[in-house]
């Protein structure tokens, strides 16, 4: 008998499950005997279902498929955390399956809608929820689980790579990246959620929870966006063999877990760097496995239908099967987060300052003083109003010392022009 | 209670493996409740079982395992298709679960094995047969089966890798690059199966198998090795924006599969170009997904010992949750393979030729009448013996026309120095 589908959102990424169930059903159930049959569709949109010819299927309000007891699973790809959190919620409380894509849910609510799903005995999964069409939860509560994972680092949010490397490899400005990734809709008209970070902090608390057995919320996260990154540092980047990424990273320490999004710098040579445009990437280190990488399109209809079918498909297997939930959460341990002002990196830091005699010099004693020995220094051409751009490189030092001596040289009477520029290095 | 678990096989993988549970089994047992133990060791070398503390649990006949009543799970490193066949199908038949990492043994009897996993209705995992330590059978199997996979391409032998990585970087030759990876532990002292490419093609026969849900063997696979890759070849191909690869490929054609290992000229900005050293990636294309890469360590205890205790825990979570096999053998489909000779790409070959009026006339005439088109011709430096390198691009030609019209050029008198080099084409 066919598991039966109720589908709440009928966007993008939902229009591409309907597809993917229109075109693969019989394929589906000649190569893994799973059936699989799209029963309701709620949306506010009726048109949308009727663009996939499902309008038969519709419904304006999602309780209709919460209390269909002949569905048994339900696609959430509304997004947010109210409604979406409510249809979640009911359909577990209701015996249904729930596949969802849904980051930010899972990012600040992830606790209490894994409890809801033990609770009531159905599997809950969300593979959508991070890098698009991209396995990578899959892999981490499933072929990696062998290893202690060290390190988890992402590229997971296109908008702002493909800005990046527009900005990178053609020159532009900010402001000009943006407004042709708004063109090309890889950008939203309010872009706050890419650009400031918020986005890959959900997913990068998403996947610190799973890869270090602790749960990890988006407030943890330490949150930078690329909104102050110029053209200037992006080439001085190049030229000192370094490419810039809005990272989000997630490491394992002996006194906790240091998790942050902000640019960073990475190595030309890096797998990573080399990911470019709207492509993802998320990047596992593990103490068996070492190095690994996982690529492909992060955003789209297609990709993120892709894994959201994923799942559906792996959990109506179970559900046609009899098989119980067999993996649910698995934030056993307690770890604390450290505070961003606890760790040590290395920093690129670029001042806009007069240029006059002995700012250098000011500038040094600054540093010397809060203990950030640096690495490298260089000027580079100069700016608008006769300013010049003074590039440092520090080695190692605590973020903490490095604020401080950025204060303090912020507070100096007539050196800056500009607002600092700093950017976090990572080997 | 604990799955118990015989070993079977202690060399480097095998090492790998019992260090892991050494050192995580209160990890598993904590974080996903699955306890595993370590119950016997078969091995033709003692001393490779006391070296890592399990001496106790030794023995030299392998049937001490099949016939222990209270193992559950029998762990198959030996490799190769004649004992090992025997300890997967003697330890299926004796109803136990099995894992491998025996890709030679997948790839020529793999039907045979998968059908005798069924009989019994145990499990046989056998992620570590390709790519190492990267995750790549399990999200065939799983998150990405809502795709139809349209191909599915990889750099799955890391010694070729690596050769061919030196040779570009640093002008090695064939025979230093393979001196310096047999020094280096990369390559076997008989380097026959890396680099005449039988090793890869076991690994693309695999992956083709499970991607188009339909049998490809090793016998399947059209297969050439990088002994004939010079340096001169690797630096054109990089002058005219190209990395070669030994590439394994599988596509779906609407005549059937496509399936090969040779070396392989891919566009410098591909992401597999970037894949250097002894790291593997597979690439895979989805008609939802889009394009997707797996990158990591294809060799070495560590990789290796992850992707094997990684199918040994999640058969372990089945075992001991009652849950039966969920997917075994998805060949459902019996497509057909397309003959290389069938197929058209396009074609990099260099001739080493004489240097005298006419050469380039006499090649010219010979393409065209085998209907092989040009799009560009280059001469490089002159070699030993007053040769000139003539390297030709083709457009879109058929295999079998370009090898008749190379074998023709090859038949002319005094017109070759040296065997023609030919490297397909993949954009």
């Amino acid at each position: 008998m066919a598991v039966r589908i109720g589908l709440v959102g009928t966007g993008t990424v939902g229009g591409g499950c309907i597809d993917i169930i229109q075109k693969h059903r019989d394929d589906f159930k000649r190569h893994y005997g799973i059936d699989i049959e799209l029963a309701r569709v709620c949306s506010r949109n009726p048109e949308q279902a009727a663009a996939h010819g499902v309008e038969g299927l519709f419904t304006g309000d999602f309780r209709d498929i919460v209390n269909d007891p002949d569905i048994d699973l339900v696609i959430e790809l509304i997004g947010g955390t109210t409604t979406a959190r409510e249809v979640v919620l009911e359909s577990l409380a209701a015996g249904k399956a729930v596949v969802t894509a849904n980051k930010a849910l899972m990012a600040t609510h992830g606790k209490e809608v894994m409890d809801a799903a033990e609770a009531a005995g159905r599997e809950l999964a969300f593979e959508a929820s991070v890098g698009g069409g991209i396995p990578i939860i899959d892999p981490l509560k499933h072929s990696l689980i062998a290893n202690e994972v060290l390190s988890v680092m992402g590229i997971v949010n296109g908008t702002t790579n493909y800005m990046l490397t527009r900005m990178a490899e053609d020159n532009m400005s900010y402001d000009e990246a943006l407004a042709e990734a708004q063109e090309a809709g890889f950008a939203e008209a309010n872009p706050s959620a890419d650009v400031d970070g918020f986005d890959a902090a959900a997913k990068i608390a998403i996947l610190a929870s799973i890869a270090f057995n602790s749960r990890v919320t988006m407030d943890d996260v330490y949150t930078r966006g690329i909104t102050n990154i110029t053209p200037v540092d992006l080439e001085a980047a190049a030229d000192m063999g370094y490419a810039v990424k809005l990272l989000a990273i997630a490491h394992r320490t002996p006194g906790g877990i240091d998790v942050r999004v902000h640019p960073t710098m990475l190595p030309a040579d890096h797998q990573m760097a080399k990911v470019n445009g709207v492509f993802n990437a998320i990047y596992v280190i593990g103490d068996a496995v070492g190095e690994t990488m996982f690529f492909g399109e992060g955003a789209g209809a297609g990709p993120a239908a892709s894994a959201v079918m994923g799942d559906v498909l792996e959990v109506a297997r179970h559900l046609s099967q009899g098989v119980p939930p067999l993996v649910g959460c698995t934030c056993t341990d307690e770890l604390p987060i450290l505070p961003i002002e606890e760790l040590s990196m290395k920093y690129y830091i670029r001042f806009s300052v007069a240029d006059r005699l002995g700012v250098l010099a000011t500038m040094a004693e600054v540093f010397a003083r809060h203990n950030v020995s640096v690495h490298s220094m260089v000027q580079r051409g100069k700016g608008e109003t006769g300013a010049v751009d003074v590039i440092y490189v520090t080695h190692q030092a605590k973020e903490r010392d490095v604020r401080s001596a950025i204060d303090e040289i912020k507070a100096e009477d007539d050196l800056l022009y500009a607002e600092p520029s700093l950017i976090r290095v990572e080997e």
